[in-house]
């Protein structure tokens, strides 16, 4: 082994790189990279930096990637941590500080296991890692930005490992094989404004919305899919702001959040919306609108040679047969799947964007460990 | 005729009253009524000026009451007016001016109706005035100061009619033989914050506040009473102000107004919501809370003697017969209900509280001739 994964781990964190920051993060992974064969590009868009690095030929049939990213969240007030939160100091067999588990340890493990093997055992194919700086914003100008540039020069990844933490409580216990989609709708229900004391010359728009809410949060989407959970509805907000109780107000709006599987669709989810909001308009006399932003489709790497693949690295280092997941929020594996199958697996994330937050040294070795057996039997 | 009911419409709308402020009406009136053979009394309390008079001996099994009150609602901008809002001009056979429907005609002919009455055939019984300057503020120091002071000087109206404008379009058009209750009810539904990609570990009281409005606002609470429309009920707002999408918010509220007829009380309404909060709680695991304030019980003066009286005097004067309703907001007759059987009459009110408010002569003519004809019929 020449790359330790732990003190990488904690030179990066070192580096401040609260998104949109470089920090000096990708830098450092550039230079080792480079010594170790690797080509490399910086691919910086919209004030985001990211980095491509290739040990290989363009185009092999066997390319494998990593993709991860050196952007953290914000420290909050750095009184409220027990270290310095860019210290990476260890204590009890951790390193502490921000970025350590999400997801500077994962991207650590990988490219040190990514260094040693085309090092110790040069493959017949290509290994290719994009590594972003915007996961933690808006991601308008991370991964996208990386797999755009990829598809203008032909850089192809055959299949993509994920380095995110996705293990909830035990090392190895989870891979993440798909993600539900998430979609936000703001709905809108106008009415006609009245006296309270004459309700039958107004129309309500608050007993309106109240029964379309009702009735969306009452009916199951669906009772979940082979792979998924049971696609969920919340409404997060409903607002009217009429201080007036002897007048019924003109309008009354809510927000709401659906994560979906796959049996449903951004559009599928927006039309039914929109039917619903017919079918009140029709019963109450409303005027409804629904507006809808779709933060991702929900999609599926089907379980097959990837999953197995991962999943055999998985239980020979740990003991492990990890359960293959759809679960949790989205990731940027959401956009990567549209390149190639794509699936996650990482370290156990407890502590993420929390204060303190840390990372077992054994796990992170263990990372490595895994990421380099998964190398080995995807070039074998 | 001595005393020209327009002449002392305009007197006491020159006379700038806007609650709490006494403006001069009170004693102009009081004036009057002394010089007329009235013994009166001011009955001020917290700030508010009000005026008891009394012809005849106290106590009489006789005693006929009118109640009205001199304040006025705030003129808003002056130059919105066509008018000077306390000039008084007649133009086009209406008196213009703030106060001039609500209610200083009413005032006005009643205490011209008054004093012509006593003057010209002296009956064999009381008259009494009970006048407010605080009915359009918080009615807290107005005409239920004036009834705790009877009370305490044990002067007692055997009936009493209130001169509000109760006509909608016509003259003589209707007659209030009481009024629904109103109330307002704050509901604060708390739930479990969360994330909205685990729904499952959240409470969204969200959901549970729609399902309660829904279900308030779908249920009838009657189908109405002999003289009483159905009680009715308005979700009038609902708020939460969650910005975060991904957030599942803790609390969500929401106000409620009910208008309610002789079924119901303050307290039975209270309970009810109460109930419904309970079981709701149960259904979703949230804590509900109810805070009911009532501004008024309904009441009735069931049809009979005094109806009748009432009734044919404006059928003699205007043709009309009366219908008798319980329709509309909340006046001062909610307590003078509690001290004897109480009707309202007065002209037709349909620029109350607006901008160039004004009132036809004719009418204001025509009302102290229907109080004259009340009081020879009472007194017959």
């Amino acid at each position: 082994m020449t790359v330790d994964p732990v003190e990488l781990t904690r030179e990066l964190v070192r580096c401040p790189s609260v998104t949109p920051e470089e920090g000096g993060a990708l830098e450092l992974l550039e230079t080792q990279l480079r010594q170790a064969g690797f080509r490399s590009w910086r691919v910086d868009r919209g004030g985001v930096s990211n980095l491509f690095a290739r040990w290989g030929d363009k185009g092999h049939a066997k390319s494998f990637g990593f993709n991860g990213h050196t952007d953290v969240v914000p420290v909050g007030d750095p009184q409220d941590w027990s270290v310095d939160p860019f210290g990476a100091e260890i204590r009890d067999g951790q390193i502490w500080g921000r970025g350590t588990t999400d997801m500077k340890s994962g991207v650590a493990a990988f490219v040190a296991a990514a260094i040693d093997f085309v090092t110790e055992t040069p493959p017949d194919g290509a290994l290719l890692l994009a590594i972003t700086g915007d996961e933690e914003g808006d991601a308008l100008d991370g991964t996208t930005a990386l797999l755009d540039w990829m598809e203008a020069e032909g850089e192809r990844m055959t299949v993509c490992l994920v380095g995110e933490p996705t293990c909830p409580e035990r090392m190895g216990e989870m891979i993440k094989i798909g993600r539900r989609g998430s979609l936000n709708a703001k709905i809108r229900v106008q009415g006609v404004q009245g006296h309270s004391a004459y309700p039958h010359r107004a129309v309500n728009p608050c007993h309106a919305l109240a029964r379309l809410l009702d009735r969306l949060a009452s009916e199951p989407l669906d009772d979940g899919t082979d792979h998924f959970d049971a696609s969920t509805l919340a409404v997060v907000t409903m607002d009217v702001g009429n201080p007036a109780t002897n007048v019924i107000p003109a309008q009354a709006r809510a927000t709401l959040n659906i994560r979906f599987n796959d049996l449903h669709s951004g559009a599928s989810l927006t039309e039914n919306l929109e039917t619903a909001c017919r079918e009140l308009d029709e019963a109450f006399g409303t005027r409804s609108t629904v507006e809808v932003k779709v933060s991702g489709e929900s999609f599926l790497t089907p379980p097959g040679a990837l999953s197995d693949l991962v999943s055999d690295a998985v239980e020979a280092e740990t003991g492990v047969r990890p359960e293959l997941s759809t679960s949790g929020g989205t990731s940027d594996a959401r956009f990567v799947k549209d390149h190639c199958p794509v699936v996650e697996f990482g370290l156990v994330g407890q502590t993420m964007h929390q204060v303190d937050e840390r990372v077992s040294v054994a796990q992170v070795e263990q990372l490595k460990a895994i990421y380099t057996r998964i190398l080995s039997r995807y070039f074998a």
